[in-house]
């Protein structure tokens, strides 16, 4: 019996520390024969006129024919007439909704035990519409911009995300109390989507009771739903909450399909090159392209696999307070599998 | 020597909680015989036509007149066709800046120690306009407003609070990478107001990775200054770290010398005219319009008596998980003067 055809994912490995833990992620896949073809792309060095940033078009290609991808840090360069990459990739592959999963990782102690959510982020309109004009000298305003469609979109994929994941409840977020209009629009269609599943507990809460509710005990929570920079804001705070974007993986959904996990974090040009990087966050992003894969098995093995390595911390990097590696930190997740 | 003229101040108690709340506070002015005489209003049970909300023309009046107030939680009555009370305050009285204080109280655990930081909030623009409509059916948007003169007035503010408080830093919180014209302008507007201070050191943070820092080392901050919303967030955000709403002060600045100092938790219908409730966010609120006024000696006495009383732990009321009455805890206050 021949093996089965591999599976056809691009891969960005970003700036700065990203072809490190890109190849981190590289060798955990091996290791774990997981039956997974990477096609390359790099960040280009000129702006391609066809997508008005310095991703080429070849490579949003990529993610399009193979529906998905896993991208490391990309650091927007300076200057102007281009668009940020990471806003170039949300736009083009229509990528609308972020997935952060945020638990607690047993062994690497923070001020909170316990923690196990799932961040859902509109991620196509809201505050980063784009829309920002002068009224007067010394007057500018911005658009946030909601609509039906995409927070019907959002909200469908929070709650089936919650019921396929046996996730209990889904909270969406808002400041309605002061934008009845946009952010009441989100929650009419947060309540529609709500109704279709009995089975989900549906709950709002305000933006700033969320926040201090998520200091105080982020146990309370469970699903969270919500528009893009609330998103934003959220995502960072609950990462926070466990040890940083170091650790945390991201997954962005767009239509037709796709898949492209990212690690969020930044490209820390100053230890790039220095084999210091943790390729944690890079590597669990990896883990949720598996699972949706569905290929579970091979999810679960090297998401347990990195687990334990930190759990043991034999093996931890420099931003773990070790002195571990990245290379050896790797080896280490391999050892486990 | 005849006892100098006392100074009149605004009260308003508000609903729920709020009368038992104020009475605290009367009972410890008087016992640290503060020369403040209260001119007590209540909100009223119709719309006065004036002001489009249940606040009466009258109180607004006893505000601008006394130019300082206190104010405790208010319950905007259901319906439509009024405004929002605490939005009626800001506007009427041009409330252009709210500063939460924000410090461990010691005695008092929770997950942070030492958080000692101050949140100043620009409170007139922002995303706070009211300008939202429908451009067609399933799109609706919402207009932030950022002017040169809001951001100048709170980054004035900001840094004078900074340099007459004894603080180091500022901090402007912002999304400006995304909102380059509305949160651009915000930040060239504290940046000019900086350079006006160069002992004051100056930085700026994007308010995703704010959110987390806070949680993971809020020690990094001393002064943060920011937009409408972000300020609604991130002083939510900083009081969980302490305990939550009902332990940190509020004090909101307006034009002309105005303090209206402010509990800032809900009203609390379900313990109301229980005697369980928690006066200490008004107390503290309290004792900063002292400050305001430069009765720093009342303002310390009193600020002593309430960290005294919760440190020693004897008389807490059931928030902070003892069983006192919010009359005992006031007793032991006074007792602390
Ligand atoms: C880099 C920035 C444009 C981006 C955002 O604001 O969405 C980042 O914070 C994120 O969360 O991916
Ligand atoms: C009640 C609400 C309108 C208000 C606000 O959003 O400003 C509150 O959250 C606050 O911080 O005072």
């Amino acid at each position: 019996s021949s093996a089965p055809a591999p599976i056809p994912a691009t891969l960005f490995p970003g700036d700065g520390i990203g072809p490190e833990i890109a190849e981190a992620v590289k060798q955990v896949f091996q290791a774990a024969e997981v039956p997974i073809e990477w096609e390359e792309h790099y960040v280009g060095d000129q702006i391609d006129p066809r997508t008005q940033s310095f991703l080429t078009w070849e490579s949003l290609e990529s993610v399009r024919r193979n529906k998905v991808g896993l991208k490391g840090p990309m650091a927007t360069p300076i200057g102007k007439g281009h668009r940020s990459l990471n806003l170039t990739l949300r736009k083009e592959l229509n990528l609308y909704a972020n997935v952060r999963p945020c638990y607690s990782l047993p062994g690497y102690k923070t001020r909170y035990d316990n923690v196990n959510l799932i961040t859902i982020r509109e991620n196509t309109e809201g505050e980063y519409s784009g829309l920002e004009h002068q009224v007067v000298r010394g007057v500018v305003e911005s658009l946030k911009i909601i609509t039906r469609q995409a927070s019907l979109r959002v909200a469908e994929y929070a709650f089936h995300y919650a019921k396929t994941h046996g996730r209990e409840r889904v909270s969406a977020i808002h400041k309605a109390n002061i934008m009845q209009k946009t952010d009441g629009l989100f929650l009419k269609c947060c309540r529609e989507v709500a109704e279709k599943y009995p089975e989900i507990t549906y709950e709002e809460v305000v933006i700033d009771n969320c926040c201090m509710m998520l200091v105080k005990n982020p146990a309370l929570f469970d699903v969270l739903v919500m528009p893009n920079l609330y998103g934003d804001i959220i995502s960072d705070l609950c990462a926070g909450l466990v040890g940083g974007l170091g650790l945390t993986p991201s997954c962005n959904i767009g239509e037709g399909g796709i898949a492209l996990a990212e690690a969020v974090h930044g490209s820390a040009p100053d230890i790039a090159g220095k084999n210091l990087a943790n390729p944690t966050a890079l590597l669990l992003s990896a883990v949720t392209m598996l699972r949706h894969l569905e290929l579970y098995d091979k999810a679960e093995r090297i998401q347990n696999a990195i687990l334990t390595t930190i759990a043991e911390g034999k093996y931890r990097t420099a931003d773990l307070g070790g002195s571990s590696s990245t290379t050896d930190f790797t080896k280490a997740i391999c050892g486990h599998l």
